[in-house]
């Protein structure tokens, strides 16, 4: 086994950053160009920019109809109207055109009547510069249009041209190079084998990096050769303004980036204490920022907004604000550490006018859970986590107007969920869906805490044999409750293509491995049921303890041989190709309180459940019922 | 005199849209096309995208270390270690790296000890998955990744590849053509001659086409001909999926656009009750969108931002958001009409905790306003006017971090106003100075009522000979005060280049067109004490009741012959280049409240107040004397 460099520092994430941008001061400047003043959007001004013509350039009508001299109108009224002569006393004008000396003032075509082709009749003076827009009423020559630094927005470029400008020097777009790295990545492919690790953090820069306002060079992948890297990186900090190395910063085997560093130029920083992202390097390599991200995505995510986003906001002079903090109710407990901040994934919603933050799954890897993210809680350094119903600061990713019109569905999960937020805002524009998956149990309780607006349930009471409704009137027996019938589906054991082992019920469990789902999913319910309807210790069950959250996540692990058989849902099975061993029939509704149905989105919730088009979708995906669907049944 | 088409429609905003919008169903639909997933930042899709394959897609190591048998390491205690060999029992794994049956859990490098080449030592049991990544962990092949008409991120397309989707169906950017027209408009240039109309509104709606999403294409100015017109538009809507035509969409002589609308397709709306923006034309042409844009800018901007903005974002499925609108008490009595409802550009600060918003220049033509706004005040169609003090629903264009770090000045206008504006960010990063200009006695007195944290002054005591102070005496009989000396500058009388009607005094004053600033403004002040100190009776000045509200604005009366001569200050007859009469030095200070010398920005207004590059800039415009400034006089 090789030398490993398990060395990383633990630098608190606002001295890193500090640290880093004060090693950058001098040295990663922006540079500018000087552009057409219509190619210039979204760019920042180098200088302040003053205006070389005012605007109007003239004394300009400002009204269709006759410019006239003032002094020769003084006299009209509507009882003694005055007759003008063309040319001498009016000329005829529309807007915009010039109204020169000895003409002072415009009447309006209305006011006035035409007594010939040369002669005209007012019947009131007009007053000095009336419906003239003097000179420079808008823009003065010599005035500062827009200061320095100044971001160039449409109205700008208007502004710009009728002041004179057509040229204007602004932050050129700093190139940044992007390596990914790594022997054993692969460029994105449709046919990946097992072993291959699809390289897809450099694009998620390239996207970053445009939309911070670079222009992202990224290359192929580079192999985890120490020369290559090394060469690579020495000739882009010749060509490019930063470089971005991906992967290969942490402290494993092949994790050569910090020691390529050390040998090109000076490493700031090695190691921040973040989570996730800790592997983190910042660099300066011939007086370019030289950044190593982390390879996980999520990691990758976080040190690129730490570090690479601020880096990027000194090379192109944007004013870069602070991000807005919401306070928020979280739903969960969370345990985190004294030793590094924590950047929480969090889906969000509007609850009984509290703002309710719902913890995702905390892993680096998890990149969907950015993808699901309404926004980021987070857990300072100093704190030792959480509980359940604290309030914490959550930075938003959506507005918070969406967040207000996000119907917040927690409970049990079925792909119908998806179809549903699918199809909700297409139908009814603003309108959201938001579902965060804890099983029955965990649903019927986030609705009692007030987390959520929806619980998605199916928990059969083995006494009556009638689902969901004993536990919510358990859960809930002083409120109005509502049971709303969602769909009948199909239980069953998920098992591999053909059926190999020759599962046939629930008996056959206890001879091969099994992946179970989490306490309180309704699954596992009425797995414990049967069971015991067969006499069957759990303990003589090999995996009965695995836990997986979805019935996908089962269904994934029975195609990636990692377990033989697990309950789930036809669906499920039929989404990855698998074989399926039916157990029976359930009913999968939704629990809330009565008062909710009355909100906006939760009526064009209930009004997708009856469309047409939401049970075309399910009877193409199978296995669903919808005897009952859209009832309403009060509790 | 040509027929004019004075028949405008006066429909409320809100009913304009909808009709138009409701005129657009089933038309103006979104386009698609399927693009490389790594092109499609900022697309939207055009259905939900499901998964292809599981990240990871197989049982993967999360460690650097050994992947084992779980079963085989159960023994395995501090006190009694178990020996493991190469092949057998383990297999050395990194991070990444596959976990293949029989193996089920890995053990990090720290935690085991190297025996020899093929064995290794350890000292606890791993329990089944230890530090495996499952198969779909992150992602679950058939699972929806992303819904319908969600608009692309970087991490979309991270994981998009990650999921083995290389292609995808998003929304096609639609094109809009954009037809600038009016027989006296030029191309910008930097030479224009009187009468000219520089086009410059097209390039302003190039910049917001762009920003929303859209490609737009703009053909050069059109002259006001009606066939001609009518042949580019009739073209335009087969190669185009919209349509604007700018001005020409009033009631004025040449303004032919709704006519041509008629012939070639159906006028939806013709005159919406707005101000600014009333003239627009709302119009359907062989199925597309044709928008009749009014002249002046901010009538251009409003209409945009009412009218096509809603169209471009039902062509591109972008969600539309409600603009955010803040309450601000507003710092003049504005008078509205019923008529229609006005959006009244305004500065806005954070001063005392109140927002308070200033009103810019309301005019139509005054697209500087525009640039200068920190937002628009709504007074709605049913509000006759608001009184000063009132508060006013503001929707805001700058941030409310900005806002809050912006120093609030109110008061008579310099051009060292933008010289500190300009240099206070580029030192004081996230700070800035905003101004409005009122005159010396307005800005005591939005002090005085807490809408300002400065007030710029150069009002002469007319008994000491002392400028300012007991102004703010008076005004400010019980609160600590505080006056921050700010420049000398010289007075006199701004004449045109040459001084050909010979000025030499206030007393050649009477034989001449002179212009005046507003009542307050420290000039006139000064102009009233020399007419006084010489005898003169200010009705023998013709022009003394025109009023111009800046120094720069009298300088391009002056400059574009439309009065003889007006007062002002030495910087302003420079910058237009015009010849100057002294009248004599004045002072012109700061008048803030002692406690306000804390705030962050009022320190860093004052540092930029004694540094020597800001005198270095106010040397090279000349006219100004540094013996007093930056000193705090406590009153």
């Amino acid at each position: 086994m090789t030398k490993r460099n398990l060395y990383l520092s633990n630098t608190p994430i606002d001295a890193a950053r500090a640290q880093y941008l004060a090693a950058l001061e001098g040295i990663a400047l922006p540079q500018y160009e000087e552009l057409p003043v219509i190619e210039t959007l979204g760019r920042v001004t180098e200088k302040a920019v003053y205006a070389r013509y005012s605007s109007p350039l003239f004394n300009a009508s400002a009204m269709d109809g006759v410019a006239v001299i003032s002094e020769r109108t003084k006299d009209a009224r509507e009882t003694a109207p005055v007759d003008l002569k063309r040319g001498e006393d009016f000329l005829i004008v529309d807007t915009g055109d010039p109204v020169r000396h000895p003409f002072d003032a415009v009447i309006m075509a209305e006011d006035i009547v035409e007594v010939d082709e040369d002669t005209v009749r007012i019947f009131a003076s007009a007053h000095p510069w009336q419906h003239v827009r003097p000179v420079g009423e808008d823009i003065v020559a010599g005035e500062m249009i827009l200061p320095s630094r100044h971001r160039i927005r449409p109205i700008d470029i208007g502004v710009l041209l009728s002041a004179g400008i057509l040229k204007l020097s602004v932050t050129k777009k700093p190139t940044v190079a992007i390596f990914p790295t790594g022997t054993e990545i692969i460029e994105p492919t449709e046919t990946p084998k097992e072993g291959d690790i699809i390289e897809s953090n450099s694009r998620m820069f390239e996207g970053m990096v445009t939309e911070y306002g670079g222009i992202p060079h990224r290359f192929p992948p580079t192999p985890d050769v120490y020369e290559e890297i090394r060469e690579k990186i020495a000739a882009a900090v010749k060509t490019h303004d930063m470089v971005i190395v991906n992967a290969g910063s942490s402290a494993g085997t092949e994790d050569f980036t910090v020691h390529v560093l050390r040998e090109l130029g000076e490493v700031v920083v090695h190691g921040v204490a973040v989570k996730p992202g800790k592997p983190v390097i910042l660099a300066v390599v011939e007086g370019k920022p030289v950044i190593g991200l982390p390879g996980y995505p999520v990691s990758a995510y976080i040190a690129f907004e730490n570090f690479v986003k601020p880096v990027l906001a000194k090379l192109t002079n944007a004013v870069e604000s602070e991000p807005v903090l919401q306070q928020a109710v979280i739903s969960r407990r969370m345990v985190s550490s004294l030793k590094h901040r924590e950047y929480v994934r969090v889906k969000l919603g509007q609850v009984d006018g509290r703002l309710v933050a719902a913890p995702l799954a905390r892993g680096a890897g998890a990149a969907m859970s950015l993808v699901r993210a309404d926004g980021f809680c987070i857990l300072e350094q100093n704190v030792e986590g959480v509980e359940a119903g604290e309030t914490v600061p959550v930075q938003l990713y959506r507005s918070e107007e969406e967040i207000r019109n996000t119907l917040v569905a927690v409970g049990s999960h079925d792909m119908i969920l998806d179809v549903i937020a699918d199809q909700l805002p297409c139908r009814f524009r603003g309108m959201f869906l938001s579902s965060t998956h804890v099983g029955s149990m965990g649903g019927l309780m986030a609705l009692r805490r007030g987390e959520a607006h929806i619980a998605p349930t199916h928990l059969l009471d083995e006494e009556t044999g009638i689902y969901n409704i004993a536990y919510i009137k358990q859960l809930f027996p002083d409120e109005p409750m509502v049971l709303v019938k969602g769909v009948h589906r199909i239980q069953g054991i998920i098992v591999k293509k053909g059926n190999p082992l020759n599962i046939r019920s629930v008996k056959d469990l206890t001879r091969v491995r099994y992946v179970n789902r989490q306490r309180g999913a309704g699954t596992r319910v009425l797995l414990d049921y049967k069971l015991r309807q067969e006499g069957i210790d759990p303990a003589d069950i090999q995996g009965y303890d695995r836990e997986a959250a979805t019935h996908m996540a089962v269904a994934a692990l029975v195609q990636g041989d990692s377990a033989d058989a697990g309950m789930g849902i036809l669906s499920a099975a039929r989404a990855m190709d698998l074989d399926f061993v039916e157990v029976g029939p359930e009913e999968y509704d939704f629990a809330l309180r009565e008062r909710d149905l009355e909100l906006p989105q939760m009526k064009a919730f209930l009004a997708i459940l009856c469309s047409s088009e939401f049970r075309q979708t399910l009877r193409e995906m199978g296995g669903y019922g919808f005897e009952q669907t859209g009832e309403v049944i009060r509790l």
